[in-house]
């Protein structure tokens, strides 16, 4: 396992701000990764506002979105976004939701987004439209049931971007930051889209120019320029997560379990500083 | 009483500045909640912008909307959209008169505010819209008299958001999380519906839909992890309230009587702190 | 004289400062005061961004916009629109000119802005356009030479805001603090108006309603509200004008005849403070 | 040469950070300048985000855009914008590649850009689009190869902003002032364009307007008032670059070139603080 859990658990807060920072999440919302060492788990945060999410928040949990270790805290109840991503896609090692302003309008008219400027090309050649309704009728929209997750994946199917009507979108990458840079880009397209569509035509890009620039950020030069920029905005607002005091210590309290055995819940009682 | 009068004057100067730090507030508008203890009073700030309230502004009226010691300072001429909701409907906890960027061209058009995402469930399923012109005539808009106030609770009936022509809204709660959860997401309801409106036709939540996503925030784990992120946002900026500094000398101060008795005013001078 | 020039010179500043921390401002425009203690004279920073200006900038000119001290530093080459609506309003005390993005729409499209809500009234009953081709053809759209101004403060006429088009705007004040509020609340309802115009069909305020709600910030409560909160953003920003350090020294290296007449100029070299 | 070289970088970094802090620049775009002591070569920065740049990251290229000192770090892989651009206009002196959101819509649809307002001119009478699918055929959009680079040149012609299909802009000027200014003022000119495109019709500048409005910001006075304001704006958030410590070792940590000879690369490990 080449990156420590510990450094996972960091970059997975930091993705969480660096995306409530750029004004994608707001007080919902949240991002994911895969386990690194084990691809029947992923990491997610209790719940919490994403810009608040500190690397002890991040909860391990198996691919039916069940925590490997009973929780003490609130838990999001959307995991099975997460989850049932994860099972169906296993290219897939990062998953975001969010109800970005930048997508809503296109979640509530039908709109289709469609990839118009060459950093717009993350969304990939399609973002297909799912409504819940059609397959479970009337619900409070949330996605909560397993089935409804499944149901989800299904309609991501292949892409990278999915629509979801009356609520918001979910997105995949290969890898946290290519999660983050489809996240953010595909926001901005559709930002880009929505003031094209009133000022004229647009001419959006051919099915060649959509794959070859959907590459661009598949090299190391632009997605980590990216992400440098992303991470120092953070960075200079002081709103960087806390670094874990301790590795050992940290994953016991967040209930991960480092050697991929469960640490033996409540052996220790958490420091003050993991508890907050 | 489960919270300290002296908390509750806290938790109404924070709201009034988280509803400013997120955009609902300028200068004007008001938050108030009905006081804990005793049903048939409110709690609101003395005149000044939303963002600037302090604990030892706020100031206890009868459902008249008259203080209930003689204030030393300027009120609020709005105060009687509060003290007639509160006499209307004694569900009602908490109260907010708003100009929100959001709401104004719904209020400018007459067009009508309805939930299109489940967070936009917490309007209701109804937003009703109220023409003061139709009762009163010309007026310069404010609603000052108790008739006004009278017509304007009429209007809102048994609903959450009434929109008031050429003005802005007021919405309702019951408590005061529910009503700024309430105005932040009805806001951010109207600013997805606007942009929606040009880019295509809206497909609206069912009455189902509308309904069940309309309890989200009333489970306590999305209604807390909101108030912790509103309240962070403000804390983080520096902009909290300050804290009284002694219970009894505050309420005195501020005219409030902490035991349902009003305090002889005038029987000590303001300390220099809570005068400001 | 109640209040001194060196208030009257950091209250310039602060309100070149509020206007742009509101968005009115840019890297141009700015607000001018008649001098209180003579109607022929008014007072305006030299040539700098309005974020910028201190009160050692602030200098005083006669109606016919000349400089009344030789001036060291350069000077805003828009001068005379200031000039010329003192000459031709005695009741105007203040004047701002600008180009916030809220009108320019307004002002290339020769699209009537007109009061759309209660705080909108401080528009008055008419905002009239001014078109400077039909009276000067080609020019730089700068209002630079004094027939050019006389001409603005014609069309301006007896209301408080001018559009200029393909340029900005002019507000003018019964005080500084009125000619702020205007400028403010002008902006906002432009901005509201855009918005309204594309959901619906606006139902404009009524000529008594206009009437009343324009005499709303003409109260001290609401005047004073929106100036303390305007203030107050500015100073929690750290961007407060710097204080002058002693009265005659500033008033000496600003060009200011304190007691209406010209100090003798570059009789001592100005201080390093005031020199920035 | 009246500039020395370690104070050009200081003032790329800065229109760099300037262009970023007022929104014309994000993770990606670039700004460069022609060499002030030779024609025949330009300055701009390695690889990274506008707004992180430093003087040490300011590079030496020949208008081939081949580096004068081998590389040791990423480079911008659209440098040849830059370099054609100056190749085929002598006059050029700084050029600005930029994905503003406020010129995307017109990139998208291809309306045409005009000056519609008396700053705005500073586009020049006319914004030539191009099209790269013209001549290449499907590409990822970037502007990479030489022939990529001199269509473009062709494209811009004698003009000072050239809009690029579902890509973005480039913008030439006489002096790194002038093309910062042509830049963000072209941007504003944009955003309001599109209101105004939606609110009525547009009346724009008429040929002579143009020509003389397009002179205003030529003038040292609007000029450098704009530039100090920008300046200010970045220096009060505390984004200033840092300046270099000393201008020999900084030159040569940073392959350039001072007296117009390739140091001998490698001769000495760069200092910890050119390294970062």
């Amino acid at each position: 396992m080449a990156q420590s859990l510990s450094e996972v658990r960091y970059e997975i807060a930091l993705a969480n701000r660096m995306l409530a920072n750029e004004g994608v999440l707001d007080a919902f919302g949240h991002v994911s990764m895969r386990h690194p060492g084990d691809p029947s788990r992923y990491l997610l945060s209790r719940s919490r506002g994403p810009e608040l999410v500190e690397p002890s928040d991040v909860l391990e949990f198996d691919l039916d979105s069940e925590p490997v270790v009973p929780p003490t805290a609130r838990l999001y109840s959307e995991r099975v976004i997460h989850g049932e991503i994860y099972k169906a896609r296993p290219e897939v090692t990062a998953v975001c939701h969010h109800h970005s302003p930048a997508v809503l309008p296109f979640c509530i008219t039908g709109k289709e987004l469609k990839p118009i400027y060459h950093l717009g090309a993350v969304i990939g050649t399609k973002a297909p439209f799912w409504d819940q309704r059609d397959e479970f009728g009337d619900t409070n929209l949330l996605v909560v049931k397993p089935e409804e997750g499944r149901s989800l994946a299904r309609a991501l199917g292949p892409h990278w971007v999915v629509l979801m009507r009356r609520h918001g979108a979910t997105v995949a990458g290969t890898s946290l930051r290519d999660c983050v840079f489809r996240t953010i880009y595909s926001c901005r397209n559709a930002e880009y889209q929505l003031e094209a569509e009133r000022l004229g035509t647009i001419g959006p890009l051919s099915a060649g120019e959509a794959e070859q620039a959907g590459e661009i950020h598949q090299q190391p030069g632009p997605l980590n320029r990216a992400w440098e920029y992303w991470v120092r905005r953070v960075e200079k607002k002081g709103e960087a997560p806390p670094r874990l005091s301790t590795k050992r210590g940290a994953a016991r309290r967040a209930g991960l379990s480092g050697r991929r055995k469960a640490a033996p819940r409540g052996a220790k009682k958490p420091s003050r500083k993991g508890s907050r």
